[in-house]
This record gives structure tokens, C-alpha cells and sequence, in this order.
């Protein structure tokens, strides 16, 4: 989550990232709500006689709700993670704001592999393994353009606030290689276990939504704000452990 | 409704609190609107020369309109809800940032079982009691998050402005109990008259919204207003009763 | 369009009505983009052997484009009069707040109709004629709307700011009252020239657009800033005539 | 991409300009978004027998990955455009508003032809130059009417910032002559051959992402800041060229 103001060095440089943050926070909201119209609605001529609790208890049915919920733990999660990479960058060029227009077109995407997931999970075979193969595969995409964006901004220090501690930054430099090295066993597992590859997803968003890069933002946060002198009632770093 | 400035101890910390208030505000805009997809628009060959006319005066369509408009008001008072927790909330911690992200999946997901009415609700017998149920049952799943929501913030006082009264925060506290037992029984009228169940949700929906919750705030926020010096011409507390 | 300031009569009432504004913005962005949704796209099973070129001559798919243009004009139309009424509103109570989400609701809904035109009103007869009755009376409702909204703001400049000139405020009470006459009309022209009242909408639309309520706010806004001590080179007043 | 400040006179004018930048913002992020809804999603019936896998092989369905690529692209750079106009106007008038509104119809408008260009590139012949055309006239319409939106602002420096330097004013108004002349050579390639038409129009976007109009704005934010005394740490334009 984004700390109360991030490390940019001038009110002149917040003011410039933030278009381009409100703009790809409008984008993660409307792909994560966009999901929910990938769960068919059945009506009274598709049910075929069939009664709606009948349908409604079909596995393919809950299929349909658990790639609903994977998929919007995970885009939450790109969207808590895009905010962690935007509090070090304190200014713009013109490939990180296209490197971010591509991460933003694969966030959308998402909605894609999601349907197949919907539709061909439940199924079995060879249809299973391709939809959860393409579906992981997806995220590894996601996991090299994130990378992508933090090291167009962090090598060198290019767009870094200087106010930034470089450990800190080399920190994160390394937690993101980790990154598509995960998301590319996922899809192994994918080829072996369609259905365990999913749930893995969901899982590691779950993880890293209580435990992950938000972790690190605080700890920072902590910091910067011990050193503004704001009082220490407002530090969340001295919150109970999360339940 | 907000407050001018809710409790926010500092201007860091209004900074914080916005950018998860503004996603959220678009997940609600949006999974509000996404609602009017789920009523079926006839075409030439779906009417299967039947005129437009009979097509438009038949109950089951008319079920899909009042399903609208009724999820639209529900969508709408959560939001108004949603602003209330906010108001009193001054930071964050990962579960807080969590806790909501699942009840705005659960609020982008009320699109689902809105459509199930729409589509059964004016066919009667069985189906139509499903879709009232899962409808209903939403607003429950949907009431415990937001109970999860504020006491993982009030329990402690853990997230809680340092300025915000104690005796109202235990009084929101009580009132959050009431949600799922209230939403309990609509599933339980769900389940005789499923008709009345989504009427039911209308009403409250409405009750809320013209006293409940706001009510509150209002209150409070003449009190904030009160305490710094606003001259009392800015006051709503001393509005006409709605009419 | 909104005025720099708007008549807010502090900083305090500014960001209190901008959480509401926001989220009606929101709300009308989504329901113009989701317009473009009722335009049906061709498929090439769709097609029947026809050729691509031949589906898009063909009148029924004109009127597609037609409606689309039509209603795309009159939400932005919609969103600019929600600006105008929000400059004089000083801060909120909770009916105005609920007539508020009542006029989005219609303004989201305005979805359905457009597609009852697309779908219908080139089909000629009693179809075409239906689409464009219920396209007419969707806009009755809403100005009905805009007149609660304004009253419940203006009727004992209850929520309109010290700072507003009263005779201004009466002169808009005024011009409210003709919507709903208008859009009255318009329904009667539905009745017999079904195409001609959706195209009257459209013209509707581009005159207010361009020489509506907008004018009366560049007039008090030019007044605004003179009386700030703002430099007349920033005065639009002083603008060239439209083109 | 705006710079930190743009050149709005004073700060009651980077107000009143915010708020048709924010509705217009949302309208580029959903109009973007709502492009992954024009990839067909397969389901168990409607594969017919045939493997998901043989399904995602088909040149057809490839079609509509490339039509969603270049098509978020091409929006993609519109917004980035769309930005560059906003940071030399300080003010508004009603045509300004309403030529604004008609660029984002067009904006969203993109979602038809792509979805045309994704069903039917992929099936060669006459259908695949319609689809072309369609796609490539539409971006001419929209160069068309960001010329109007520009000279509407520009000539006679009507709602240009005073601070604005005339001689950058003059080369944008030469540059934005290109576009039309440009997108309708386009749309002679489209008619000889129709999928390079569709892949010109993704590597016109990159280009101009990565080296266009920015360029020109870094350059004047670059001029800006200096002026502003902001310290040269903060200035982009000394950042190593893209990579």
C-alpha cells in the first residue's frame, strides 16, 4: 500500500506521477470488476428443464465463482504491488510510462484466462490443463513486465526519489527476481494438476496481500515518518501481528 | 456520507486513507453500473414475432427492472456504508487492505445473483426461491465483511483516529451487529415469498439511506464542525427533516 | 462545466460535496463507455454468407451507430448540468444524497433504451415507435430528477452556499421547470415520427452543450472571478463567439 | 505526459480544467478496458467437439489478440495525447467541452472496429479489407477531431496559458497537421493489405509512445523547472536516452 507520501522529493514530482497513478488505478478497478461478467448467467431456456439449484450444483458452475475469486485476489494484489513500485518513483520517461501501459494491458488481459479457467477447468483432460496452463502463463508475462518497470526505474537509479535508501531499493531489486522463477513453476504444475495450479494462484496472492511488499512499505514508512517527527500513534509498524 | 474531513489525525494520514478509498469508490461506481447488463434486451429474432410491446409488458421482464433497481440502491447505500468506516479510519494495516478487497469482490459480485432474479424471480416455484436465496445470501456474506472490516479497525482502536469519540465508535460497533441477522431474515422470507425477500432488500436499502448510518455522521460531523470554529450556516444538523 | 470555485463557501464544504462529485463522475464516464456495448458486432456466422460490407449498409445497423451518438451526447450533456447544480450545492443532507443515486440509476439506465432504439426503431411499425416512446419517457424521468435534485438544494437555498447570488439560483429554478415539458414533447413526436424524436434528443443535447446552462455558468463564474481579483486574461467571457 | 505543473496561470485554473481531465481519464481507462471483452471466449459447446488447444491455434483467434494489443496501444497514446493538449489549455469554453466529448466518443467508439478487425482479418478476402478500412478510417476521424480540439484551444491562443511559449505552440499546431494525412495513408494500406494496415497502426502507436509528442513536453517541462528554480536532480530530461 502506498505509504502517506511515498519518497518523491518535490510536491512538483508527486503531482506529476499521480496522473498516471489515477489513470492505472482506474484501470486495475474496472479489469477486476469486469470478472464478475465472466460468470454465465443461466436463464430460464439454458437451464433445459434442468432446475437452478440442479445448475447451481454443477462443479463447472463452481468453477466459474473460484476463478472469480482467484482472479480478483490477484489483481488486488498487482494493484497493492504497482503502488509499492510507484512510492519509489519520484518522476517519469517515456518507456516507463509505455512499460506501464503494457503492464496495465496484461492486468486487463487477465480477464481472458480467467474465462477459460470459468469454462474448461471442471472439464478435465487436455481442455484443463490448456486453460490453466495459458492462465499461469499469463502471470509469468505480468512477472517479467513488473519487473520490467521497477528496473527501468531502479537501475542506476534512474526515476528513484532521492530521498529513497538504496539497501532498501536493492532490497526490492532482488525480491523481484523471485518473481516469474514462482509463477514459472506454476505453470509446471499447471501441466500435472490443472485445478492445484489455480488454487496456488489464489494462495500466493493471499500471501502476498498479508505478508509481502506491503511489509517492506511499512517498515519504510515507519521510518520516513519517524523522521518527519509525525508522533508515533500514527506508525503502523506498531500495530498487533495481523490475525 | 463523508464528513467534511472525517477524524484524520494529520494531513500524512488523509493521504494514506485516500488512495484505498479511491479504488474502492471506482469498484462500487462500477460494479453499479455493470448492473443494467443484466437486463436482457430483446431483439427482432428473440421477440419471434411477438410485438415489442407484449415483449416489454410481460412480469418476467419487468422482474429484471425492479432486480436493477433494487441492487442499484444496495450498491448505493454500501457505498454510502463504506464511507462511514473510512471516516473513522485513519491508517491502515495488510488486513484492513485485504478485508477489503474481499468485500469489494462480494459487492462487484452482487451483479451475479442480482441477474439470477431477474431472470427467475417472475417464474415462480423453486427457481424462483433459489435465485431470492442466493440473492439474500449475498447481503449476509456481505454484512459479515463489513463487520470483519470495522472491528478489525475498531477492535483496540487499533486503526481508529486518535480524535474520534469512543462512545460513538462502541455505538457503531452495536449497530454493525445487526446487519447479518437482519439479512438472516430475509433469507429465511426468501425462502416462503421470494418476491417479498427482494423487496425487502429495496426497503432497507432505502431505510438506510434516508436515516441510518449518515444519520450518525451527521451528528458527529456537526460536533467536529462545532469544535473547529465553522460558523453554524455550514451546519446540516440544522437542515429541514427529509422530506 | 464547473466553475474554478464553484460558490463553496470554505475548503471545509469543497472536499465534502468532491467524495459525491467524484462518484457521480465515475458513474456517468462508465455508463457513456458502456454504451458502445449495445452496438451488435457482426460475426462471421452472424453474416449468413452475406458479406461484411453488405451487414453494414443495411439501415438497422445505421441506427446502432445513430443511438449511440445520440445517447453518448445526452450523457455528456447530463454530466455537464450535474456540474451546474453541484457549483451552487455548498454541502449535502440525506435526501439529496439518495436523489442523487436515483438520478444515476437512471443515467446508467439510460443503456437499455439505447439498445430498444439500436434494435428496433429502424424495423418500422409499432416496434419502432415503442423503442422511441420508452428512449422519449427514460429522459422525462430523468429531468423529473434534476428538478428534485435542484429543489432539494434550492427550495429555502437549504443546500446552496451563502455566496450564491439568489436572483441566479431563481433564474435556474426557472429554467429547470421546462425539462420535463420538453422531454414531454418529444415523447409526443415518439408517438408519430419515431425516428424524428430520437434525432430531436440528439439536437437537444448539442444545444445545451453548446449555449445551456454552461453560458449561465461562464456569467457567474466571469462575475466570481472578477470579484476574486483574478486578471481579466483568464475571463472565458471574453472569448470569441462558438463556431 | 503532463508535466508536474503544465502552464496553467494560476491555481483556480488547474482547478477548473481538473475535473473534464479526470471524466475524460475514466473515459479513456474504460474504453481501454473494455476492448479484452471483444475476445470471444470459448466454451465447451461452442468448441464443437474440437480441443481448446487446437481452438487457441487458429489464425482467427490469434486475429483477436493482435486487434486487443494494438488497439490498447493506440488508446494508450491517445490518452498520453490527450494530456499534451490539457497542459497548454489554463480554461475552458463550451465548444472546447463539447469538441472534448466528441473525441471521447470516438475514443470509445475504438471498441467496435476492433472487435470487427478481430473477427474477420483473420478470414481474408473482402470482409478483412472492410474490417481494415473501418478500423484505419476511424483513427482518421480521431486525428480529424484532436486537430479541431487543438485549434479550438490554440488559434489566436484562445485558451492557451499565458506562460505558454508561442513558438512550441506554433510546432504542435504543425505536428498535429500529420495525423489525418498519416492515418489515411493508413487506410490506403488497409485496402491492398489489410492485416499490415492493422499492424501499421500498432507500430505508429509505439512510436509515437516511445518518441513523440512526450519528447516535446519533457522538453518544456525541462524549460519549466529550470525556470521554477526546482533543483536539475528533479529534471527527466538529463535521464540516459531510452532504451
Amino acid at each position: 500500500m502506498r505509504t502517506a507520501r511515498g519518497f518523491a522529493d518535490s510536491e512538483e514530482e508527486r503531482k506529476e506521477t499521480g496522473r498516471v497513478e489515477a489513470f492505472s488505478d482506474g484501470v486495475f478497478a474496472i479489469a477486476a470488476t469486469l470478472l464478475v461478467l465472466g460468470i454465465a448467467v443461466p436463464t430460464s431456456s439454458s437451464l433445459a428443464g434442468k432446475s437452478l439449484l440442479a445448475y447451481l450444483e454443477q462443479p463447472t458452475h463452481w468453477t466459474a465463482f473460484a476463478a472469480y475469486v482467484v482472479s480478483f485476489l490477484v489483481i488486488l494484489v498487482m494493484w497493492i504491488n504497482h503502488h509499492s513500485i510507484f512510492d519509489y518513483v519520484s518522476r517519469f520517461d517515456r518507456p516507463f510510462v509505455v512499460l506501464n501501459g503494457l503492464l496495465l494491458m496484461m492486468v486487463v488481459f487477465v480477464n481472458y484466462p480467467t474465462a477459460l479457467v470459468a469454462n474448461f477447468i471442471g472439464t478435465g483432460g487436455d481442455n484443463a490443463r490448456v486453460a490453466a496452463v495459458v492462465y499461469s502463463a499469463t502471470f509469468v508475462v505480468v512477472a517479467v513486465l513488473y519487473i520490467a518497470l521497477w528496473f527501468r526505474a531502479a537501475l542506476g537509479r534512474r526515476l528513484i526519489a532521492a530521498s529513497a535508501d538504496q539497501a532498501e531499493v536493492d532490497r526490492i531489486s532482488r525480491q523481484y527476481r523471485f518473481g516469474p522463477v514462482m509463477y514459472l513453476a506454476v505453470v509446471g504444475v499447471a501441466l500435472v494438476v490443472p485445478w492445484l495450479s489455480v488454487a496456488l494462484n489464489g494462495a500466493i496472492a493471499l500471501y502476498w496481500g498479508f505478508t509481502g511488499q506491503i511489509g517492506e512499505q511499512e517498515r519504510l514508512r515507519a521510518r520516513l515518518l519517524a523522521a518527519s517527527g509525525i508522533p508515533p500513534g500514527a506508525d503502523p509498524s506498531t500495530d498487533p501481528p495481523a490475525r
